[in-house]
């Protein structure tokens, strides 16, 4: 039945990607090109040899002969179209990179590897390129860190637009797919007075203007002025999640989290995105490590399916087979494993290790990827101590040091998601809350329990961190359009 | 072609939302159920008369007579199925909105209006209500202002469950309607160093720990010290996304943003999301007009075709024929009329308002609302005077003191969206920026037109906005789960 459902799940996932009618007919953009523009590809998908076209894209190669200059230009899809352009039309603006649009006719190209070609009866440079100060240069590969030198113009490369584009796949995947499964996608606020997780870890927020925070608390404090308390930015939506799964059951949220660590790893970002989700009558952790799996699986079949041309660049960027690795992933099944047993393992082991395990304590990044490596392959790790775990997970029935809750390793990565069932027993809850001095900040989400409150459960997922892993790419830094680091927040 | 177009895209909704195969073919969710469990929609749109079921939801309603009890489960779809229990089964805290698990045989309904209903052989409270302390009573219709005093219960209500399904319902198809045209869907930050459009209206953000800024920078200016400089949240992500378009073309995201205005009206919120897309190689403003009125018409579509019930709910709720409304909506285009003509109407009328139409100034609420009334229905409002808008928007070619961009105004909301072309000629952005003493800070996006940046366009469409005009909701505090606004943060 599963797989009969990713079937389906599959086809709608090729409409919305594929822009093809069931009947194989194609759309047209018309009417987002009033002046008769065709985007590149919908001109590869629909070439009619000898039709008048006009394209508009940047110039991606660009090679002069005496009489013809061949380019290639690009709109920002994965594909791109040959012009040849008689040298007499072709002027000094017109190079890589600058925006162009060309009218020409279509004709049949004598290559092997794409259908057609243009041949330009006009081009005019529409966007002109300052070579002198531009970063990047034709056919040239630069190392990660100095693109991102230049994160402004990063787009334009080949490689990270292939990344925006297998991201954009990935991130309406996941929404679909759950949509699919009978959630409901929320909003959750971004500015909250809990500062419950993350104490010593969360940003602090208030009007900028100083003026307006005297005129609406005091001079004292002005912090508190416009909210009448601190408030600060979000680490996660899920008790705000949990009160909607009340009266909603099955709801998710993807939106950005922050964090105001000091620290700088290649998977750590101050502001970065999760996607969030709870379950309603969840009992057991089965449901939560099904969706958690049906969700990383699914996004790597809409990969497949849809970004092959961008997988392959970025493969070959990184020097990474992506078309084997996830076919290797939707080979088999997720593991599970229990904290007590990953331990073992990792004692058994910890010769390997810089640090060496803890019993009773997390497990740190290098046992993370051992564990991964060693049992091949993404590993759910469940029921965890009690004491390293926050106070809102459940309880286990039968050993009540620990907590029904699971974190997912990934390959490369390390933890890409946690998750848990909630303790929804009103007596333990308020007692978790009140050895945490939270009774009375957290009041509103103990109530959920005296209302109603079915048995719940939940996992959080890093977005940067499920592409980072299915794309192979080390660096979250490499995956964000903009992100923000300890002393770094450029534009 | 555009209304062929709609039929294919609504087809993918359909099939997105409706959890059927076009051969007619129901999922069932029984790997989010390990027990067996079945959703209520799945049951009644599968009811197999005989077999046995385990349903699992709060009660809706009670009625209890001598040997049966009959009440109504919902699991937070908009439908509910007729359970009718053997009093015997059924004791004291089975009640009003607990959580009940319902294990019994599906039977034939002796009512028109429902095709099976389930009769119980066991019943289960997995979550009890405190009837004292909980404020809503069942059969009851409650203000929107009580019922927004016990926000974290909120959900839990008919009316308010409907109107989170219907914006789900909306912000996919948002979504799904700009993938399928072509657009990627990107992040933007929310932190951001830019302070431009929002001078004075912006929330400065720092780490809570002052022992971290101190570590981090130095003790006189804690804000600077995590980011070496002042850092917001954003008011718009457009000029990022503007970055992004100049490698992708087509760009849209859909996130927070923030305004820390003291302004206290049924409209404004301190955070509340945007819809915000760019289009390279724009160079009228045709397409961000016909994209606009796409996504209005397409959400409407999807309304009629998904949430009947619950607009239903919400149309009694709001005493307004929502199917109606929406099918008017679908029936017209918009009307396009410019600044000058708006304001001409204005001034022809100018005794209707409270504070007169100013030649050359910015148009007021009342305003805005009459244009709607006067012209019937959604109104583009283009090409504004330069003077009143910000600095990126493109200057006409006929008249140099206008701009070419678009408000959308609706009935009810007033503006729903903001567009504009882009100023692309770098030497008249240059002195724009400099005359605004913004060079420094934006001498990043002024690159953006150094290095091959073709005419570009692009809108902001305010989300709880949409909804609002769509569900005919006046007060967006009713529609954000948790809405911030002055003095107020709860949770």
């Amino acid at each position: 039945m599963a797989a009969f459902k990713n079937i389906i799940l599959q086809s709608v996932l090729n409409r919305i990607f594929s822009n093809k009618t069931s009947a194989g007919l194609r759309f047209n953009f018309s009417r987002f090109k009033s002046d008769g523009a065709v985007s590149v590809k919908s001109l590869l998908q629909d070439h009619v040899v000898g039709s008048n076209v006009l394209v508009k894209g940047w110039v991606k190669s660009l090679r002069k002969q005496k009489e013809n200059t061949f380019m290639h230009i690009g709109d920002g899809s994965a594909e791109q179209i040959q012009v040849i352009i008689p040298s007499s039309l072709c002027h000094e603006d017109c190079c890589f990179n600058s925006a162009v649009v060309v009218r020409g006719k279509v004709v049949q190209s004598p290559k092997v590897n794409q259908p057609i070609e243009v041949k330009a009866e006009n081009l005019e440079v529409v966007g002109r390129l300052d070579v002198e100060g531009f970063p990047f240069g034709p056919r040239k590969i630069y190392p990660p860190e100095y693109v991102r030198q230049h994160i402004h113009l990063r787009p334009k490369t080949t490689i990270y637009s292939a990344i925006l584009r297998l991201s954009s796949l990935i991130t309406t995947t996941l929404h679909n797919t759950l949509i699919q499964d009978g959630f409901i996608s929320v909003s959750v606020p971004i500015l909250t007075s809990n500062d419950c997780e993350g104490a010593g870890e969360v940003f602090l927020v208030r009007p900028a203007s100083e003026e307006l925070c005297r005129e609406m608390g005091n001079n004292e404090k002005l912090e508190e002025s416009y909210f009448n308390k601190r408030v600060y930015l979000t680490v996660s939506g899920q008790l705000h999640l949990e009160a909607i799964a009340g009266g909603i059951s099955k709801v998710f949220t993807m939106g950005p989290t922050f964090r105001s660590e000091n620290s700088r790893t290649r998977r750590h970002l101050a502001e970065f995105r999760m996607l969030e989700a709870e379950i309603a009558f969840c009992s057991d952790l089965q449901p939560i490590l099904s969706t958690i799996e049906s969700l990383v699986k699914q996004s790597a079949r809409s990969l497949l399916e849809h970004g092959k041309q961008d997988l392959a660049t970025v493969g070959a960027y990184y020097k990474e087979n992506l078309e084997e690795s996830l076919d290797d992933l939707l080979k088999k099944g997720f593991s599970t494993i229990t904290y007590r047993q990953a331990l073992e393992l990792l004692l058994e082991n910890k010769n390997s290790f810089n640090k060496s395990p803890q019993d009773g304590a997390d497990i740190g990044s290098e046992h993370e990827l051992f564990l991964v490596k060693h049992i091949g392959g993404p590993v759910f790790v469940v029921d965890w101590p009690a004491k390293i775990k926050p106070f809102y997970m459940r309880t286990a029935e039968d050993d009540h040091s620990l907590v029904s809750c699971v974190d997912l390793l990934v390959p490369g990565v390390g933890e890409l998601c946690g998750g848990s069932l909630r303790e929804n027993r009103h007596s333990i809850l308020k007692k978790q809350l009140e050895i945490q001095s939270l009774a009375e900040t957290l009041n509103w989400y103990l109530d959920l329990r005296r209302f109603g409150g079915p048995p719940t459960g939940g996992f959080g997922m890093g977005v940067e961190r499920l592409i980072s892993y299915l794309l192979k790419i080390p660096n979250v830094k490499d995956i964000v359009p903009f992100p923000r680091t300890p002393h770094h927040c450029p534009m």
